[in-house]
């Protein structure tokens, strides 16, 4: 089976990704789990699914396992949500020699890091991601968090797992549009890995968006090893590791013009990479063509390419889209932090952008100029 | 000025001790704040009485500066404490760049370094202990928790200062009592370093408990560059740094047993630090002597050296003292973690020790053996 290491010294682990690796799952956590006391944070749905088949290998390399069911929707992402579960397992006495295993979409990798991490002040984890958009970008790298009042993700940690298991087939029951949404940030590591990647997606997206096995484990592949690159390069996010923000800074302001949960993320961020790219041309980073390359493909795999095609429901402000860049969680003393494409393969960070190019792209998407 | 060096490769650090540092704080300090915004999170008293000699410096140094007050009490260890104060600053616009400074006792460190944790994923944090149990202890080594339900300090991580600043002069209008429970962990230091220190102590507790300068300058000194050779041998509580809980396997008891609070921590390390030698005797570790010896020294500073010295209010039964060891947060799989002496200055960790010699150490100290 495929697998990628993401190389961070001690910390460092291995990302094993395929068809069937759910039930394989003993022979890859035998020597992490060695017996030991096992805390599986799960939602409803990956339970009743996807538990059955690792049940027997939980029980094999486990001296007990519990599971503790948390909602998967972004409402568990609150202090609330963590508080409980991580009272729920001090109760059931987990302890420091436990491990936990956070399996589900994004939200359970979120709340079951965050959990592993403070709990006794960090107990080991497994993450073993059920969604495209989790096996390929949040379960990899070791962030977790919770949402607060003032914002998504603004309250979290670091704690790189000791091993993610990233099985395709799960993939096969996922809804359409969420699949879709995945391919949204795979779109954004082909575009930030190279040419040859990002024609070989061109080529093969529909096959995957088909739940082909062998094009979505390749996908899934080349999208993990391109943030383990990153990551392992920068793991605190103190400078490189914000290339994998590729399109992020437009697509958060997309999501809260909108309110959160207009739209899924992914279908945000199909659109902010095309404004990234337009960013890119106007600011004269790249060549004129690229923009509506990606736009080509997007829309190729049915995805928004435009802020209407997002919603027809929101005022499109390019004013009010560029306020909010400049409040977002990345932006240190109002300057926007962009990241930009020279070519496809070719990112990096910039704060030397004018807003008169930042504007100029959001209208070419769709936002109003005058107001 | 004496300067501790904490060595952690890149979270490297100096702890500065002496009379008058908060004074000079913007020599220590300028460029570690580098004129970004400072969250100081404080206590009313410590607000009130201390900040005055500070303020120029952090006008000085710092683009902007806000204090976030917060109660002294254990009680503000607690997830509602931790989230008010995160959403506190979120709402003020505290960002990554910004500075976390905790300046207070060991819940105001604890709490504040908990949230710089936490805030954004991790803000830089300086610490400014104004007990001598927190400056000799809780500040060094970037520990933080809350506690909950369950026991204390059960919910935390790890976060190292970049600098902790010690001015001996704040401990001088520290009630006698206080310093009194924070010269407990002196002791402890003391005899997990060596003859030389130890005997400087029994030769200087008295001018330390009144206050005098050079003295207690250099008892925090000794303490601090005890813990950050240990610390820096492991920083994430793999093995050795177990040898900081001298005395604290047993104190931990002590307080469940008698509910936190009843009496300061550092009055139950004390006894809890002859308990462990009485172990270290029965377990034919170290030759007789020396719980005796321990046990003049505390009673010579007017800590109590056992049980109904504690208080004669609990019900201090050996059988209850030892099933709260087995319960303790340290402990897996029931074996309890014991730090016992070879002789003063040459503590070790251990697991092996015998039911019935804990017992009879617990009885030694005034525990009802019957059942």
């Amino acid at each position: 089976m495929p697998r990628v290491h993401v190389d961070l010294a001690e910390r460092s682990y291995d990302i094993i990704i395929g068809a069937g690796v759910l039930e394989s799952a003993a022979e890859h956590l035998r020597s992490i789990v060695a017996g030991r006391r096992l805390a599986v944070v799960t939602d409803a749905v990956v339970k009743q699914h996807y538990l059955p088949s690792m049940q027997s290998a939980l029980d094999d390399i486990s001296s007990r396992w519990d599971t503790y069911c948390i909602d998967g929707g972004e409402s568990a992402k609150s202090f609330a949500g963590l508080e409980s579960l991580l009272t729920q397992m001090l109760s059931d006495g987990v302890d420091r020699g436990s491990v936990l295993m956070a399996f589900g979409g994004g939200v359970v990798g979120d709340v079951g890091g965050f959990a592993a991490a403070l709990l006794m002040r960090g107990i080991e984890l497994i993450q073993v991601p059920t969604t495209l958009m989790s096996q390929v970008d949040s379960a990899v790298g070791g962030k977790n968090a919770i949402n607060t009042s003032h914002g998504k993700n603004l309250v979290g940690s670091f704690l790189q797992p000791r091993i993610v298991l990233n099985d395709v087939s799960v993939l096969r029951s996922l809804p359409a549009g969420e699949l879709r949404s995945g391919y949204g940030e795979i779109i954004k590591y082909g575009l930030l890995r190279g040419e040859q990647q990002f024609s070989w997606l061109e080529h093969n997206a529909h096959a995957l968006l088909a739940h082909e096995t062998e094009v979505l484990t390749e996908a899934v592949r080349m999208g993990c090893e391109t943030k383990a690159q990153i990551v392992s390069e920068d793991e605190r996010d103190h400078g490189k590791r914000a290339l994998v923000n590729l399109g992020h800074t437009f697509a958060h302001a997309f999501e809260t013009q909108a309110g959160f949960g207009a739209f899924p993320h992914g279908v945000a961020v199909a659109v902010g990479l095309i404004a990234a790219c337009e960013l890119s041309e106007r600011s004269g980073a790249c060549s004129t063509g690229l923009a509506d390359r990606v736009r080509s493909h997007t829309h190729a795999v049915g995805l928004a390419t435009d802020l209407p095609g997002l919603s027809q429901a929101v005022d499109w402000s390019a004013l009010e889209l560029h306020a909010h860049m400049a409040h977002d969680k990345k932006t240190v003393d109002g300057q926007i932090n962009f990241v930009l494409l020279n070519e496809v393969g070719k990112p990096f960070v910039t704060k030397d952008i004018s807003a008169e190019h930042v504007r100029e792209s959001l209208v070419a998407l769709g936002a109003s100029s005058c107001k």
